[in-house]
């Protein structure tokens, strides 16, 4: 079979280096086209990219060049599908473009997150989000589809099998990782040994995005927090459902939670992993997993009065960012077709 | 004025250092006997303390030397005050046996905190503890008085001011310091660049902790995890209240709490700070403040629904181990004389 | 093919786990046998390591069970080749008692690293002191065969295509990462943030192992200082040859540096990866490489008066340990066959 | 005694911050000017610095108010003696400006360091350097001394004592604070928990001024990495001299470098301290001495063959950068008057 031509824009920043690694051997996709900023172009992404991954670049990305944006290039090239990790101001003028261009744009970018026009997809928690597209004139009309904030995904992906309970009440403290803010993002005078309690707009992204994309009327208490790790977002989380729950019932829903009618190569067999153990989720794990990054983390599950407790991890460059987009176009093309 | 003469127990901990550094240069108290392990013995300070505070060992206790607990010794020294910074399997056999030879101990060690003799006091927080100890045979007999755990210090005093509009229920997650675990505690291959969801024991502690000193019937829900950096707990906290309660309220009654009557030298003028930027406070403020690492710094306040959230930080070894075991000290010579 | 029957002592410890990693899908070897203290005897592998790597527990190792040394157990099962992660005082007393029941042992122990009958073998440096076993009564009898120190090892590695130019003079200042310390290891409160220049006995290590290995008459100026990092040793070196050396010569020899005539699994295409990047080889590429953590990365290559200068990268773990050992083991068993 | 007015230029940046600390309870002088960027022009220190120190910023400094730089001002306040901590971009143009409106620059910018009429001054080193300044036109003229770089500085102050013994061959490796460069400086994705053995310029700087400073015509050999701690350059170093020398001379040579000869405020009484113990020093000693910062303290004392090594730690913002300029203009003061 052949596979569908993608473009990733913004290759070389640190959602663009998970994206290039993601689709460098990808059973659906294949990379056709990169660009950077202009001084790149031209160069291939094996000599110019500052490879930030904890593994090694693939080596048949190593040649391809960076390219300027061009619309009729991409069409030439057989190109619809568009990975965007562009940073939020280009994305802002970029993604409109390419949708009136007719492209089919899987963004990681907060720029469009919140037009009326674009859904907010995590397939295995509201694949229904994506209908949103059909009034807008596919297949010949491009459209844009992103992905959710990367603690939002983590907490949503880890309540979604919890909403038949009932969420009344979320509280969230998040423990976030230096990656989440790019690169070269924090300063290491700034982080080195230290805690920053506050990120800018998260705590705000947290409340509209969760319930978006949970479609449910919850109240959400988050607070955000930097910390000196370089990958992975914990999160402990206090739940209130409507319904008594107590921990194996929680546990369960995780557990039977399986999303096989999805069929998308990206998706983990178990998209929430459960560890028993009594110290664990801990970000030293965040690229475990199978698709590695993929799986949500949760543990120490507890019950106190009439709430439920547990703590989260969620890699937050893979299933919170390019990952979660590259599930989104999977998702999208199993619907509806490449 | 003679200064009072006290005893060290445990000396050579990271606790135990920060007793000895805090007393060096005291205005009511003056180091008379250390004690340590039995290879220590003999040795002095300066040479065989593995000192682990980020300044200087100060001078003038480089010369105390190390000996064996003995009751006797102590009596004929004329020492009556002893400070603990024992292990807790240490501290559940020698304090009793302290207490019962008539010594008045101002202990760290979590061992006896739950005995129903022993107030947990925090001066500013729950004077009205240390009434326990009149029904005891004091003066002539002795007694222990230990401080609060360290997460629940900071979180005490921060809602001590707040009580007054009805504590209903605290959301609680901490961020706590390598410190906490003592020395050598945390293995570095353990929490380097990694995050630890889980400290033994430590959850109940602030359950239980928290409502006793504070003496309300409110319902606690805390998350505890270790974090990367060396000195300085930081916790996110929301709030109930029975009363409507603002965030200009919540800043206003921190900025009140002032606490002259008192009148303790080891008190800052302020007990809890509010730092108004955005993004602090954080732990690299650890032993700001005066005495160094005494107040609670506040920050983030913000109303959600009708709840109050913010972060604290607390030093975890001044202010939430032997300075607040010295502060105990001192309001209770105050109080009750020398 | 049938692979070989090993086992693994010791396989807890990191460097135990790196041995597990190795082998669990090692074209020549199978675990069948592997070792822990006594409390984990009869537990499984995956149930009780508490694993360390920076990559996942293979899914085929974890139902192996812990048992204890029984040399008629191992004889039964078939196994002569045993791989020992034990710690140098126990291996001090298993070791010769292995070599006296006729195992084959391949130790990363540094217990038996000086004695005389006990070759120091990096397979690409010294082949030719597999030889001593010779003497030994090999098939009949057994031995041991030693890999060397793990900051020896990477040095050893970038020198042996030097030796052509005559060494001299050798100056190495170490930066070793925390996982060389094993586990626990270092204390988190000492390490964070901080550098501590020094590690016992490892600066002796490093006179004695280099000229061994490298069968020269050099003088060694070596300095060894534990730094932050996980894993990977750096090395910065200046050496003096007898020759007229440049930059180009020393570049030239690592890339040419094939060694394919050894022949074996774990031997990367290329032993030395010179990386011409201004600023690296980085500990953070320290399990890139095919086997993973396998090659030593050198650069920074400098020619100052009569000296030349150059940065190395080693994995502690892999190449300088487990790895080593698993190399030592396949190129006896290609010269002697299995 | 009246105190000296003096101006800090770029007095929000790390170094920056260090002069206004220092100056801050200085006995002899006393900051009646700062400036920063324009958009700083009018806001107070204490409201717009990004504080970056582990201590507090002293309460008499934040009231101080940003002000353009205006030699007219400069003169109608009084002040002569300008400190500078501006980026070398910047002191580039400024620098020979000041000089040229009569006042005495002393700087910590590389800018000028390598003019011919510029002196690079280490008090305790090369006090004869100062002279230079002489047929300069002084007092009537104005002039620039530099310090020196924030490595060599530590070097050159352990050799200074040495330099009667010989000096023939230097081979030093540097382990170099994040502080080292400047805010933002390193992003923390690429220092947490990582090495980076290469600092721009670094090596030729050391090369270049230790011989100049030293007066010496010896062979230097270095290698400069950035290690992730905050503070404190280590150093490993081993030193060919003309003469045979032991441990003994080179401890006693440091131990009896006294230098009260200099009477200025800011040189520690030992301006070497050396460390017996056998894993010091560490950079975790930073800030220790008298005054904080200023000693460099030495270690790990070894002779191998003909030669000597050992380990030195300097602090890179006090003694290596602002200290180092107060100090020269202590000396400078002491010498010429003010």
């Amino acid at each position: 079979m052949e596979k569908i031509k993608v473009a990733v824009l913004g290759a070389t920043g640190i959602v663009g280096q998970v994206f290039m690694w993601m689709l460098s051997n990808h059973r659906q996709f294949e990379i056709a086209f990169i660009t950077a900023s202009s001084p790149r172009i031209g160069k291939s992404y094996g000599d110019d990219a500052r490879w930030m991954l904890p593994f090694e670049m693939p080596d048949n990305i190593k040649h391809i060049k960076f390219e300027e944006l061009d619309y009729s290039k991409l069409e030439k090239l057989g190109i619809k599908v568009v990975f965007s990790a562009l940073l939020s101001e280009v994305a802002m003028r970029v993604e409109p473009e390419l949708r009136a261009n007719n492209f089919w744009v899987f963004s990681n970018a907060s720029a469009l997150r919140y037009d009326e026009n674009v859904p907010i997809l995590i397939p295995e928690v509201n694949i229904e989000s994506m209908d949103l597209i059909m009034g807008q004139g596919f297949p010949e009309k491009g459209f844009v589809i992103t992905n959710a904030n990367c603690s939002v995904t983590g907490l949503a992906v880890a309540l979604a099998p919890l909403r038949k309970f009932g969420i009344k009440e979320v509280f969230v403290s998040t423990y976030q990782a230096i990656s989440g803010a790019g690169y070269p993002g924090l300063s290491a005078l700034d982080i080195s040994g230290n805690l920053i309690p506050y990120i800018k707009e998260e705590e705000e992204k947290i409340d509209i995005e969760l319930k978006k994309i949970l479609g449910i009327e919850a109240d959400v208490f988050p607070y955000c927090v930097r910390t000196p790790n370089l990958f992975g977002h914990l999160e402990t989380v206090w739940v209130k459902f409507r319904e008594s729950v107590n921990e194996d019932a929680v546990i369960g829903a995780w557990e039977n939670f399986k999303m096989e009618e999805l069929d998308i190569p990206s998706l983990p067999q178990k998209p929430i992993v459960y560890d028993k153990r009594v110290d664990f989720p801990q970000p030293k794990m965040s690229f475990f997993g199978n698709p590695p990054g993929m799986p949500v983390f949760t543990g120490r599950v507890r019950k106190e009065k009439d709430r439920i407790g547990f703590v989260l991890l969620v890699n937050n460059l893979v299933k919170g960012a390019a990952g979660g987009s590259i599930q989104n176009a999977e998702a999208f093309i199993k619907r509806f077709g490449g």
